[in-house]
């Protein structure tokens, strides 16, 4: 049996990055509400991530957004972030807000708008210079909503072209991840529609070419935890992003819909040594808080992770093992179901304690009074919103 | 077997009611594109409307939400529509955007925004009074999105007392459509997400209350045209709302993704009574062009349901009653698949011009130059967003 | 805050009826692979379910499948079962596997057929009045593979005779419960595929009729605790028959899948007086042990159940009320995860282990030698198959 | 625009493998129901295989599963076949009835279990090099069907390895098609559910080894023409397992559940080269006849594959790539719908008969007396079942 100091020195290497447009307003299609506090600069996004990692000590790292987050001074901004205890992580592109890019952008029939999608991919790669991120991440919002709109396998092979270029821009500790989604903003064909295209594609590229797997962009049903084990098998799982969801891309707080399979995906992670200290796996949240506070919901997603890493943690693997070679399918399943059933609240708190940080970080939070002085003191000045 | 010259009298009773906000602009909630000649009032999305019925002859009336569509002079823009041929029809309520709404409306936990949300409703029939129109048509966007933030079954009893206030208040031969939708906004709940409670709350209500079935708001692989024929059966189906869908509520051009399915579900509806002379069933788009133009997508999807109408008509339901009864599983398929493969092209087509209409409305809206004149007319303003 | 011992007293009320055919083999359409020591009749079945009973206290009574467990003897088989602890419960009637039912059951255009369909049910209702039963389960595998093949509508006006028929049969205490299913085995249109049908037709015929809720048998995404606390508000929720599945009616052991959906609909259970002392709501399950053992299974499932009764049962619902009514979502959230994220286990074995009962049921069975015995003994003969 | 008379050079290379089990009896795991005048023995299933293809010349090879369709005697097979004017084609292997399967075979623990697995493929690959086949395909029903049960990762290595040594033991001319399935009989996770992995265990075996794409086992809502046009692309789409589904994998006749996605697979089918001459991908059917008549249930299916072709080789390609390049998407769309509207039912009937082929198969069927005689003649001995 694993105790709980077994699996501290692990839980201790668990680090999240959170994303920076998880602190400005977001919304659907319908409506995107306001609320108070919310940050009108980049400055005031990266100040709210320091505060996420200040209650937890699990976000050391906040992902930018290109354009939505440019300054003017990389170094400056670096400074700022470091000065706050977090540092500048993942460069995220934007290649679906341009009037440009509505029938598609590294796939589209006309070269000179596929270069414009190059050249901005181009830009983040000066950026992540800069700001000293390691990874590119690529999601592509490409597609078509009608049958026959577009030729599927045409934009297939451009796409292979547009990101070789931008693959040998990159320098030699940098990476792509290229991100799949199963449809949306797109609602006929997507041009990353899974894993497999992804792989094909980033496989084409070179080692420094990676799958980053988003757990909302699924069809319903999808075992996501055989992905994981699959593409960790492969070399090829770059990283995460986390949330959760009950239909489509919902875009909730990870764990909050199925924390079982939140548990799973973890166990199979750990399995595949992407926890190890060698790891390359790059955890990260990419979820919406429409309804509730922005830091709070960050606050809440980021201890999910960690509870379910935590639980997935104890499982006891040899015991497991025998079971599955002995073939006694409620034993294992038992076995692996003990591990979830543990209630790691208390040891949680306790360690964090321990470790100078709030036993339960959410109500630190609330009691600080932190969020009080963002919602008087943000007043004026535009909220910045996802999109 | 059944002749073209048989069923243009049904065909000629076709009439599909189209909405106003169709001719705005529309997008995810990644980005919304502008396209020109978008109109930039109530008037001219009228006047696009009135124009996809001057080539189509099937869009004889224009539904209204309220409060994008509110003017101050009901009786004027009523004269206004009906100089351009189109008539004003159903009126739609709106208690999605405003910020009191965020965590409900008329199920809300707190009586002053319900009674807000309720009072909504109470200005909309005295628009229908304005404009003489039948039907008050309501789409609730309230749920929740995580477990436990809201009391599911409270708000359900709620939504019981708001509606009834609702319905007490109409005029005798006004009705009351429930729409139910299956998710989004909400990702967790929604209030009315299925068929079953959207009739559960109008039966509970009278009469004149009845279902509103949007064709893309329902589980995948959920049978459309199976809840039709009950809801028929029952005398509650009130409204239809058009659009296809290949994943969730894609509101893409009707029949785009499965002409077959629209095939289906017209097949029901005529099975049903829902194209007798006496039916109350309104038919309605309810879609976003979101990449394509609008007046021609929106001719585009009164033709698809026309098409499939006109194939539906043509069913031999006497071979088919006989192959049923006879449990000859593969001739009443064969008869099924006969009607929907034939191809009512040349005949529509023909019929039309025998009408005064452009026999390939499309082609003659193309050619029309209407589309270069919008462009070049509507420039400067504010373009209608759809939200 | 509750206490564990606050909720013994409605833990202790609660009873899962189990299926007789779960001890049989079952199997998919590809294979059905057999286990030692499976029952070889009717009696076997019934000691099986009283042995699940004996280890857990949780399995008072047995569900009987006409014709499966057809004996001449009823008041034998009752006195058997009582002997041993256990009653008999539930009729669930079969029009699914004679030849006749090709093509429909009490839907069937064969006037012959449906009256030999609702003959059938006559007969449950004789076995009924032997054995003390008090609902009659129906479950109807009608439907069809192709569109044409049959009139739906036609199909829903028969199902209602013939329902109402055999509603008019039963006595006075005796109830008729419908279930629906999504699909199979029909894989175009089932004639009761949803609880808005199976309500309908339940309110067609009086207070005795009820629906059935099989938690497998719905649409990807569906939530089915929403419809758990819709038919508990509108007093029509006859039955639950419990199980889990990742993709289809996988059947799997209940909570095996998604334990966070299962504690989810007891909360709701509980919310709408489910488990109060009056509740008319039977819990039973419906599930099928393909490759594990059945006894072990079963045992599995019902402390399941027990496990994420007790949990809901901890819900700390008045500071829950609280937070939903101050509108706090990420406060409702989380006392609701708090309750879900209680490890009750050793509460459970500890309050097993007061009442008389093992504290660890499967390892107190699989220590019994009850498992090698049966296997020993239960050579030769015919396995019982579940279908 | 392209006329009939311009693809009948094309159509006239359409064939289709029909399954050699499609002619005996299938059901769901709920019932087997039996038709008068089903085979008995594997050439009388042979017989119906060849009146197939008597009736629509589009069935030239029939495929055969072992055991099911052993013989000693594959010369004296073969003879009988080609005598009837059939060839004998793929060779499908079956892992999934064996006891010792139950938890698995090719991915199994035990070394002596995948040992045994594998030499089934051996006596496969014996029995191809008697029958002259050039296709082993592999489906594979392995799986598990509870978290924890199985591992994964493990299974997918000892996957990777077994391939590896039947692929070893091919022929030079003989190709290995890997068929990939969502779920079932599996419930939990299955060993090779989605492309993805069935394309990486191929790529690692050798250029002979390919990808099969049922089309009935995807996620609810795939994009199946996408994948279809990816694996062109990479040039490993090996075969396709024709059927149709609304849910699971139902196995429905081909182009029954949803026409329009076959005519867009079909379209991505040219597209890609998979029809030209040299063209190394297989159609075949894999389908279940559960209430329908067999030879009659094939005759449509092969007919649904040559109308949505038809269609499909009638699309205006050169029109359809400039509206795609002039990013007009509803001239694009509906250039696309133009083809897919075009009845070609009679341009087929009229070319069937300039061929010596009955104008209406299926007619001519009913009218030959056939089935009446084999319904008289094959009476008593067993009838075959799919299982």
């Amino acid at each position: 049996m694993t105790s709980f100091a077994d699996i501290t020195p692990t839980l201790e290497r668990l680090a999240i990055e959170v994303p920076s447009w998880a602190y400005g307003n977001s919304g659907t299609r319908f409506k995107v509400f306001g609320t108070p506090g919310t940050p009108r600069s980049v400055e005031e996004k990266i100040a709210d991530a320091a505060t996420v990692n200040r209650f937890t000590g699990l976000a050391p790292a906040v992902a930018l957004h290109i354009p939505w987050d440019l300054v003017d001074d990389w170094a400056a901004l670096r400074r700022y972030a470091e000065d706050q205890g977090i540092a500048l992580g993942t460069i995220n592109s934007n290649t679906f807000q341009d009037d440009d890019y509505k029938l598609g952008a590294l796939t589209h029939t006309d070269p000179k708008i596929r270069q414009k999608a190059i050249d901005h991919h181009f830009e983040c790669i000066d950026v992540m210079d800069a700001t000293g991120s390691r990874d590119l991440k690529i999601w592509l919002a490409e597609g078509s909503n009608y049958p026959g709109q577009a030729d599927m396998r045409g934009r297939q092979d451009r796409l292979s072209e547009s990101l070789a270029a931008i693959y040998e821009r990159l320098g030699e500790t940098q990476r792509l991840v290229l991100e799949y989604k199963f449809f949306e903003p797109a609602f006929y064909h997507t041009d990353v529609p899974d894993w497999g295209t992804s792989y094909v594609q980033v496989s084409a590229l070179g080692d420094r070419a990676k799958v980053c797997l988003d757990t909302g962009h699924h069809a319903p049903g999808t075992n996501i935890e055989f992905i994981v084990a699959q593409l960790l098998r492969l070399g090829k799982l770059g990283s995460f992003d986390f949330n959760s969801r009950f239909y489509a891309d919902d875009d909730l707080i990870v764990g909050a819909a199925d924390p079982f399979q939140l548990f799973r995906i973890m166990v199979e992670v750990i399995r595949g040594g992407g926890l190890d200290e060698d790891s390359e796996v790059a955890l990260m949240l990419d979820q919406c808080h429409n309804i509730e506070k922005k830091i709070p919901g960050q606050i809440r997603s980021v201890l999910n992770v960690q509870e379910m890493t935590a639980r997935a943690l104890l499982l006891d693997r040899e015991a497991l093992t025998g079971a599955q070679e002995a073939g006694e399918v409620l034993d294992a399943h038992e076995i692996f179901m003990d591990a979830f059933s543990t209630d790691v609240r208390a040891d949680l708190a306790a360690w964090r304690e321990s470790r100078g940080l709030p036993a339960h970080p959410a109500k630190a939070y609330a009691a600080s009074g932190h969020q009080e002085g963002l919602e008087a003191a943000r007043v004026g000045g535009t909220q910045v919103g996802w999109s």
